[in-house]
């Protein structure tokens, strides 16, 4: 016995150096990487994934599944969720036929690109076919590895966040709907508005080079573990918890994006650098789900980096940074500036409080086709209609409406609800730390080392051992609860726009 | 046949896959990686390292070797090169007892750390004993794979320049040695020096970054295949022809290193850049040695940089990025300022003329230590009397003398004359290349596109599919001569000199 699990761990291991060096090469794509070698790039990717998907499923794997497999309940803690990770992995790499993977692989190429044209020329019929289709072979491919008759759509919530069904999102989404509506609506009516137009003010991207590394140190990130670059999109990426670089984007006339895409990227990082000294060196050491990773970013930009006592803080520290246009400014401006809500278009620049909603329409359209009440070529209507309902506006144009996510046309169904998880588990977690310390005093002092240590304890060094749910249970007894997220909404919003 | 030729190609098509992804992984750990994540990437380099070293002397290459050996005359040019070079390999890699190489291994992670401590310390004796053994066990290494009773040294200059034997080294170092030496004691005892104070006036990084990136195109660099860095060591690294990166270091008061760094790894890049068609998607897409390697670095850094020509082009271009100091230097004094030539202790710092003094010393030595001419503990006052005879100076210290280099403590023995060989071929290319175009013509214009064509033509294209030995039989029926480089030295050097 003890050799197989040697043979299991040995496995796993050299899975996990070949993941790292992928991870490598991805950063170096996604950084450095000349763009003539995109061809030769795309050949080696191919090749190292095809090897890890064979070590994850060839007959060696299999055989050391089977002979763990009696033992399952007698495994330690670490083995254990080894096994049910891997498991869980190769049964739904194996459950599909080979044929059914390579043509749904091959439609999603041709979707992404015809998704790519379709939101160019605004021609949501063009993508509707690709639509169709990806939608029709993901419910095949599904329906092969649902060996339990589960709703379709439930395993695909359950394959980006382990646990997670209808009935959690559907209750989730209803809480959060109640309270974000009316009070957006309430905002809107208001007709309150602050001047924010300082924080256009032209800020050299040097000045915020140096400034990002100010922040990322400031928050916890450590550098003699990391690396921050700039990107076109921002990202965290992590292979061991030595090595977790971050990017950011520069805009020279709004630094208050690479401000928070660093808080937002640091809650990652800060999460990958975390992992215990008992799983760092396993394949474990990585985050539990996507939700609660999404958790610490957002805990990072949000909980923290747009809380009042925050602006407070940070204030002095950023005038030795920022130009001469900004030395009037006082906290309270800032912050407000960072607070700004307001219904909008898009997605990835909705502010915190509408951030949801659009994440709510995407949920509820997801669901819809998965149990067949919408068809595609219905989307567009059913997209503005909601957006009307939840945020009051409709969009001009399918491309600035139902066409303006990558998602779909990858066959990511069930992705989105996890960017709402995060945000609400990150609530979560700040009204678990206020029992036990004053947050808002520590946050107004710079003094961050104790928030963190509460997280590094709970959850980040915990890695993947745990499911969402155990890591839940283990920390306060009690499960995803939207009513924190809620309140944490009312309670900030209504303060900066002074409602009642 | 056919099935057996498929089946080796795919196995070195693997081979190669890793390697590139190694490149790349090399290159992150020179240029971006954390510190702290240098344990993990050890670790990681480990593995694949032993991957490659399985895959290429595994029972599935055994078998696939064998198969082909009986048809070895019948392949064609590039299975034949594809075979040759992974048989040496093979053969390298089989024939050495796998203990002894685990136990050299260990001696020379010792011998390294003891080399670094003997260099700080001036402390020759303390290395001494580490350096005995490192010789010691090489020659036994080297004795398992003897298999045609060569003198051992001579297996050696073969691992390093293959076809390279001591018969020809001495006798093209003897040409180097009644050239080099009385026209360096011509240069000294003229007593001419040129006041070459203005190439140290102060030049912002930013500035040499964007000059650096001119010239490199300028020469024929293709940055959409490429990328420029910094990093302390300067170096090459590609992994395909469409991904060749190059670094160089920037020093704010000598604009000169960043620049002929430049200069000297765009000739490396554009080799790795120009493998033909045939072989650019094999095994074979490499240079065909270190020393023809070299040459084409020299090539761009000495014989186009160094020249007057050059100079005489470049001067109007480099002043739209200098700073004012520059604005009334001409053509004539860049030429002079960067052809000064004296003796001097250390060889990465010496000039064109004295470099190959500095190989020829550490030639001689390793040729006796490897007969048995002399001892170890004798090193330091053979190596004071040769930079004595040589150069005219002598060493104050070990640490300035004997010690300065890594490559013994790594066990590199027959490394260095290559550097020497990459100098003179270059100035036999530049003959060849003058006997078919006006090079000094074309080099004023800034054209140097006839000239890269020539040396695209005639080397890069064909990357290892020939041996060194056939490459240049096939280019001009001449094998190395050493004649040629003493030409272009007393040439070059006593016009700089203005000497008879």
């Amino acid at each position: 016995m003890e050799q197989i699990v040697k043979d299991f761990q040995e496995l796993l291991d050299e899975i996990r150096m070949y993941r790292q060096m992928m991870s490598i090469a991805s950063f170096d794509a996604n950084t450095v990487a000349p763009k003539a070698s995109i061809a030769q790039r795309a050949k080696r990717n191919g090749f190292f994934s095809k090897k890890v998907f064979e070590m994850g499923t060839g007959e060696r794997m299999k055989g050391l599944l089977e002979a763990l497999a009696p033992h399952k309940d007698k495994l330690d803690d670490i083995v254990a969720a080894q096994y049910r990770l891997a498991k869980k992995s190769y049964d739904q790499n194996t459950l599909m036929p080979a044929e059914l993977v390579k043509e749904y692989n091959e439609l999603i190429a041709k979707g992404n690109q015809a998704w790519e044209k379709a939101r160019e020329d605004n021609d949501f019929e063009y993508f509707a076919p690709f639509l169709e289709q990806i939608v029709a072979k993901t419910k095949e491919m599904v329906g092969h590895r649902n060996t339990e008759n589960k709703p379709i759509y439930d395993m695909l919530l359950d394959d980006y966040e382990e646990g997670m069904t209808m009935e959690i999102y559907d209750e989730f989404f209803a809480k959060l709907r109640a309270t974000i509506v009316p009070l957006l609506k309430q905002i809107v009516d208001s007709g309150k508005q602050f001047d924010n137009s300082f924080m256009h003010s032209h800020v050299p991207t040097e000045i915020q080079k140096s400034q990002a590394e100010f922040i990322a140190k400031k928050i916890g990130y450590d550098l003699d573990r990391g690396y921050i670059t700039h990107t076109t999109h921002p990202f965290c990426s992590g292979s061991h918890r030595t090595d977790v670089r971050i990017t950011t984007r520069y805009d020279e006339n709004d630094f208050a994006s690479s401000f928070y895409s660093i808080l937002h990227e640091c809650g990652h990082a800060i999460y990958e650098q975390s992992m215990g000294d008992d799983i760092a060196d396993t394949n474990l050491s990585r985050g539990v789900s996507m939700g609660i990773h999404e958790s610490q970013s957002r805990f990072y930009e949000n909980c923290i980096g747009r809380s009042r006592e925050f602006w407070q803080y940070i204030t002095e520290e950023l005038k030795g940074y920022l130009p001469q246009d900004f030395a009037n400014i006082t906290p309270e401006q800032f912050y407000m500036a960072a607070n700004v809500a307001k219904p909008s278009l898009i997605r990835v620049e909705a502010d915190e409080l509408t951030y949801s909603l659009h994440i709510m329409i995407r949920y509820e359209i997801e669901r819809m086709l998965f149990n067949s009440e919408v068809e595609v070529k219905d989307l567009p209507a059913l997209w503005n209609k909601k957006y009307e309902e939840y945020l009051g506006i409709t969009p001009p144009t399918d491309a600035l409406g139902v066409l303006q996510d990558i998602h779909w046309s990858w066959g990511y169904f069930g992705y989105f609800p996890t960017y709402a998880l995060g945000s609400a588990y990150a609530a979560q977690f700040l009204a678990y730390i206020r029992e036990e310390m004053d947050v808002d005093a520590l946050i107004a002092k710079g003094d961050f080392a104790a928030i963190t240590k509460w997280l590094n304890e709970k959850i980040h060094t915990h890695g993947s051992k745990f499911t969402p749910e155990q890591l839940m249970e283990k920390m306060n007894g009690e499960q995803l609860n939207a009513d924190y997220y809620c309140d944490y909404l009312q309670n900030k919003f209504k303060s900066v726009y002074g409602l009642s």
